[in-house]
């Protein structure tokens, strides 16, 4: 069935599919197409289950199918969605948000997270009469042609006025203010390294606080883009757990556990010039998905779902170390227990983590090998145990394999590192 | 209630509202705020009951809340939407869409309308490796930094390489080709005009065909803007009303009846250049806003519903200019039937339409004074004579007003103009 519908797909979708849900370069048994999805589970298109530690790539934190917030979504729905306005959802969620993250005044409403993340760089721009921002060398922040990490298709203008830095890295930071000069326009900061094919990073306090400082020196705004980990590390902005307030972050993902929106917040300091850019889309003031989104944050203030999924990825962490090393592996296990990344040492050709990864899709569990992963609160200890248990048997796979060629699929990545 | 809603949201919205939903340049008495819709019909969050004509300003083409769309969407919600791959849903919607617009082989699927025309900038420079663009002065392509009407938060990079001609004027485009030189990459057009403040124009076939010729002289590609007509004018690209075929168009709005999605479609000559930029976003994917836009191509396929909108606006433009001579005005009503704009002839300050529209408003009728109107298949014609009833009072009123100062929250525009 994945088969034949990869077929019809490669006559009326270039290359079959395209963006971050492809996957013509994960291990080769990975399904293109899905069925069903509830709670923690995932079923493809050819009736196989598995949990799913991807979790949508992000978007599904209290599990698929969240019955309470999907009613919310439903309800709205058969009230009014995409009308001619707004419904007092907006106004709603918007004092949800603002309420539960600290440094935020105030809301705009929109659908991607590119919207989010090019709404923050507009409003850094118009803030301050100024072109520069300073990013960290190899963070997503989207796919707009100022943003998006495949050149194909933008200009050079598109990306002008833009320095990198290394994350985490004071001293390149400093080094990236002092070439911006009096054109400091704004800094971007990934809440952590979550870089694709690397290890994740937690932020350091010292570079978290010296990227405000100097946004302050510099009559700067500093800008949190918490899409993909907003409400996973904190209840607040991700960088609340360093002690650093952005004027601007961005959110989108799991807002809505799924529903489509997304959302810049900000400060009172940059509240006119948020106001004052022309930025809207056909859906962006959709009452359903902010109703959704309304009773998402009620979850995020109500439950233990952060302390939930922060045991069950230190369960799982421990049990999967424990498990390399009875086969004689050393993993890399970088970032937030509860956004996962596992890497094999000794894998420059990233083959004993295509074998492993694929090997644990053929017993039932979608992980991935070089993107992070989410534990969603619909996960429980016996589906950690389970996972654990089949982690055991893919090890033993990637022993008895023998020595591995480099993944071919990976030859760019290679060559680009 | 609207009252107290704009007053909580001045306190977390800056300014309230923004985007195109915002009524701050809107006659006085606009309600910001909706509680319910329902085929035709409008309600506000004080209980007053409108005939829309603004259709969710596109989106509402089948009528608000349709059952069968609905419940496609429901149906596939409960199985699955934001997963961590598409759904069948995907195939089939592109399938659909390619069956039913006569030049697309391929379709890629997104959110905004914006991110629809951004690929296809991003596919027309990724095909020629070139970057200059023609637009027409005025086109609304989106609020992305390079097609924003508003240039706060913008750089000039952002909209370097791009060439305004007039829209029709086959010499003033011919010019504009001149001026790119070999530089061009593609030519943009709305399938009409259907700019704000000004009268509609259809496309004169000559404009249409020599953009046709001129692309295929150049190597550039021709793209069709029919986010906001898309469906409208025609079951296939609205340019098919004139005998040409782009190489690409964009589509959104009215394809799910509401639900968030939006398309590019395209021909084979650019499928290469299309599945080699990198675009994507976290609910691209999403499988029941696809079920709901393959149930609303099925009733595009096979519904009379083109024809019962251009009946009902051909029956509002007949009824609407006999009211008007009866009270002695004379009316401008432009564009198609079905996407009607009605503006008063001898009305520089907008006077008499936001009079007019606003005792509309008081009446029962939601119009819209500079923006086209979208007529949708749930109004039947009695709600059309009801209107043009209502008008006829509404006609009294600006009668019995004598002279009226030009509209003061429009002087910005009559100083842009």
């Amino acid at each position: 069935m994945d088969r034949a519908l990869r077929e019809r797909a490669q006559a009326v979708i270039p290359n079959g599919m395209y963006g971050h849900q492809s996957v013509a370069i994960l291990p080769d048994d990975y399904p293109q197409f899905f069925a069903k999805a509830e709670g923690a589970y995932l079923w493809d298109v050819d009736g196989n289950r598995y949990i799913d530690f991807m979790c949508g790539y992000g978007p599904n934190l209290f599990g698929y199918g969240h019955e309470a917030i999907n009613k919310a979504y439903v309800d709205q729905l058969q009230r009014g969605d995409a009308m001619t306005g707004p419904g007092p959802a907006i106004v709603e969620l918007a004092e949800a948000m603002t309420a539960q993250v600290s440094h935020a005044d105030w809301a705009m409403f929109c659908k991607n997270g590119t919207d989010a993340t090019t709404m923050a760089l507009m409003t850094a721009r118009n803030h301050t009469r100024r072109n520069t921002i300073i990013r960290a060398k190899g963070a997503y922040h989207g796919s707009a042609p100022w943003c998006t990490p495949n050149p194909h298709g933008t200009t050079p203008g598109d990306h002008a006025h833009q320095i990198f830095c290394e994350y985490n890295d004071v001293e390149s930071l400093e080094a990236a203010v002092r070439e911006a000069g009096a054109d400091l326009a704004g800094i971007f900061a990934s809440p952590i390294k979550h870089d694709t094919f690397v290890d994740q990073e937690l932020p350091s306090p010292e570079y978290a606080r010296r990227a405000r400082e100097l946004c302050d020196e510099h009559g700067a705004l500093l800008i949190v883009d918490d899409v993909r980990a907003g409400l996973r590390l904190a209840r607040d902005c991700s960088w609340s757990l360093v002690g650093v307030k952005p004027d601007l972050s961005t959110w989108g993902k799991s807002i809505a556990n799924g529903h489509a929106i997304s959302a810049m917040l900000g400060s009172n300091v940059c509240r006119q010039a948020a106001g004052t850019i022309f930025v809207t889309g056909s859906y962006w003031f959709a009452a359903a998905p902010m109703a959704a989104a309304v009773a998402t944050m009620g979850l995020v203030r109500d439950t233990d779902y952060l302390e939930r999924t922060v045991a069950l990825g230190e369960r799982l962490r421990r049990g999967l170390d424990e498990a390399a090393q009875r086969h004689g592996f050393s993993l890399r296990q970088t970032g937030p227990a509860q956004t996962p990344l596992i890497m094999f040492d000794d894998d420059a050709g990233y083959s004993k983590g295509y074998l492993w990864n694929n090997a644990m899709l053929k017993r039932g569990v979608y992980f991935h090998p070089w993107h992070n992963m989410f534990m969603c609160a619909a996960m429980t200890e016996a589906d950690i145990d389970n996972t654990i248990d089949r982690a055991d048997d893919a090890f033993a796979v990637v022993k008895a394999s023998g020595p591995l060629e480099p993944v071919a699929k990976l030859a760019w990545r290679r060559r680009a590192a």
